[in-house]
């Protein structure tokens, strides 16, 4: 395995989760547009210096009849006429993925600059051809055609996978999606930040909590939301010279410490098959984070202050907190009860609210995990900061548990 | 600008282009899993042995209503099963995009072998809905939306702009179109090997080669295709191990010597107001060509013994021909004229038929061009063999000439 790489996080922009941007009567492009010049403004960085451009998206031909998203780059300024570009996919995994290629680029020489862009305008549809439409980040003639809401029925499966291992209690989903919301509560980016929620309410088997596929009632569900998140990576020697510049020292940048990456089997019932014999009750996932702490030359979670994980239903963080080694296999739920999960717990989990509270613009989550654990590392997430922060993790998920990546951001 | 970079082309596999994979009832995934299956073949490697996939593909989502397409691979053979994979777009570029993703990994030391597979299933839809679905690769809503056959229209004026700017004559197209149909002739795997087309044909301006868009028409279009492409990519280390076990010299593996990459503006009348006091039409396009000579190590066209360009339709190669310094600029006719681009002329272009005789499954084009140039300068294109070739240069276009990217491939 390849060591931890050299590439620096100059910092970056996230749009308000909370705009719909069709209401706004705004196309694509300027949701765009504002994350990009956010992040140049925030860093300082002229136009001139960006090298190239990756765009991290899953489905905006379907949401948005538009393609080529790349492309879009070059209307940001007329500086970027001519700029490398780039679109990448896996599903609501793809702004992670758009970061491992702008990342592999700077480790190959390519380049020293680079913008990434994590983009999804979801509010273009209704609820019911949203729903559709995600079903094509599983096998949609299998899993998903016909089906009405096939990925909350998906996940309502590995929560029953869960209770047929060991046994999972409602009360623990419903404590995850109430410490997501009152997270987001602090976050002034969240789309959930004046919503009403409470652990009451996630509890409730009633229609003020409907059910929507399964197990899964609307307190489990991440949001159908409007968003980008641009990034800005870089070479040692472009954060030195830019370090020097903005009057910090290199050691004070963060770095990608350490990634992991890995693909499941597609279809869900494929990935329970395979790992009926495993602890795990998604291996490659577990894979995925510790490859990820490995490359950083961390030993385990408790070399972590923080984690800001996938969350597109309850079930797929109190997957996750097994699979990070906060408890062993299939003993979420003590770490739920343990407080461990809160912001100022021993495993802070989505500090930000994560995807249920703070949003889920498809393409742009793996992103937004990135610059909030930025944020984090370099003290400034305000009101959802963990204290003294040095090394955060993401995990993000694209499809049933599909496409994992986990990346490890820190300062030394 | 970083050297030539050690990525070496172990070979791969091309399905035939003539297939319709709708009619045969197949999915999507039979398609990649044919072509993947076929270049594990050629290439004797096992499954076991390939450590990351790429996947470069235009518009599943639309055509197929299928994403997250490199999760597909795990679904080509059980040894798949957790491989690292991603989906790349650009448009018709998509291909190259992918295999620019790939070789960057390799070059960051992440991987050793990498597959990567370009393709697309088009015969799903009607030619109008085709048409629309293409449309997404421009400015949608505004070169679009509402335009029958609107690349054709794009690309039509493309000629009209060399027309104003330098003359351009009906016969110097028609002969393009000639050579593409005859060359593909020789290609066992081309569309139209067995079609009817000639000179006279290309020529006629009667419904037997009816109208598409401004001065298109039938015969200067490339063709709707279904259609995979995998090639394997290797470091040198295995590139060295591989030759060894299967009894060549490293000497003889061809390598990807050179690369070149830009985005110009999305919109075509953009591109066409920002040349306007430049001598190319596209320099984007011009400054993609001239990169990938400069990072082989190559000075001009004469370094180069064949090229297999994007002739989405007649205009692109019209465009090509004095892109890549064949010619002048504007005088890409005399090239036409001389026979300098037949396969045993001083440059020959696409031997292989290129995109109006081979086909273009879009995502696949940008694969399919890179491993004819490995047949070429490996000396196995049989019919279509260029005598002698040791260099092969490519050129893959996005959307109405917005990315561009070219590779050098060659043997020392």
């Amino acid at each position: 395995m390849a060591a931890g790489s050299e590439v620096y996080i100059l910092g970056g922009y996230q749009t308000d989760f909370a705009r719909n941007w069709t209401k706004e009567n705004k196309h694509f492009s300027a949701l765009m547009r504002e994350s990009v010049r956010g992040a140049l403004e925030a860093t300082q960085i002229a136009p001139e210096e960006v090298e190239s451009a990756h765009v991290g998206n899953f489905a905006a031909e379907l949401y948005c009849m538009q393609g080529h998203l790349g492309a879009f780059f070059t209307e940001v300024d007329p500086a970027f006429s001519g700029l490398p570009t780039a679109r990448h996919e896996a599903a609501c995994a793809s702004g992670s993925i758009a970061l491992l290629a702008a990342s592999a680029e700077i480790e190959a020489g390519r380049y020293d600059l680079q913008a990434v862009v994590g983009i999804e305008q979801m509010k273009t549809v209704d609820a019911g051809k949203g729903g559709t439409y995600l079903g094509t980040a599983a096998w949609f003639e299998e899993e998903a055609e016909g089906i009405e809401a096939p990925f909350p029925k998906l996940f309502g499966k590995l929560g029953d996978e869960y209770d047929k291992r060991y046994g999972l209690k409602d009360e623990h989903l419903a404590e995850i999606s109430t410490i997501n919301y009152a997270n987001a509560k602090l976050n002034p980016n969240a789309q959930t930040r004046t919503w009403y929620m409470n652990k009451e309410h996630a509890l409730c088997r009633t229609d003020d909590n409907p059910a929507i596929g399964g197990r899964i009632r609307i307190a489990d569900c991440s949001q159908v939301t409007d968003g980008a998140v641009t990034l800005f990576l870089a070479s040692r020697d472009y954060a030195e010279k830019w370090a020097k510049g903005t009057g910090q020292k290199l050691s004070e940048i963060p770095r990608i410490k350490g990634w992991g990456h890995n693909t499941a089997r597609l279809k869900f019932a494929d990935k329970i098959a395979e790992s009926a014999n495993d602890q795990y009750v998604l291996p490659h996932v577990r894979s995925t984070i510790t490859s990820a702490m490995k490359r950083a030359g961390i030993e385990g979670v408790d070399g972590i202050d923080g984690i800001e994980t996938h969350d597109c239903f309850t079930t797929s963080e109190y997957m996750a907190i097994d699979h990070f080694g906060i408890t062993a296999p299939g003993e979420s739920w003590k770490a739920v009860e343990e407080g461990w999960l809160e912001i100022d717990g021993k495993h802070p989990i989505n500090p930000s609210g994560g995807l249920i509270g703070a949003g889920h613009p498809v393409g742009a989550t793996g992103c937004r995990q990135v610059l909030d654990a930025y944020l984090q590392v370099t003290d400034q997430a305000g009101g959802y900061q963990v204290e003294g922060a040095k090394n955060f993790q993401t995990l993000n998920i694209g499809g049933s548990g599909t496409t994992s990546v986990s990346f490890v951001v820190g300062v030394d």
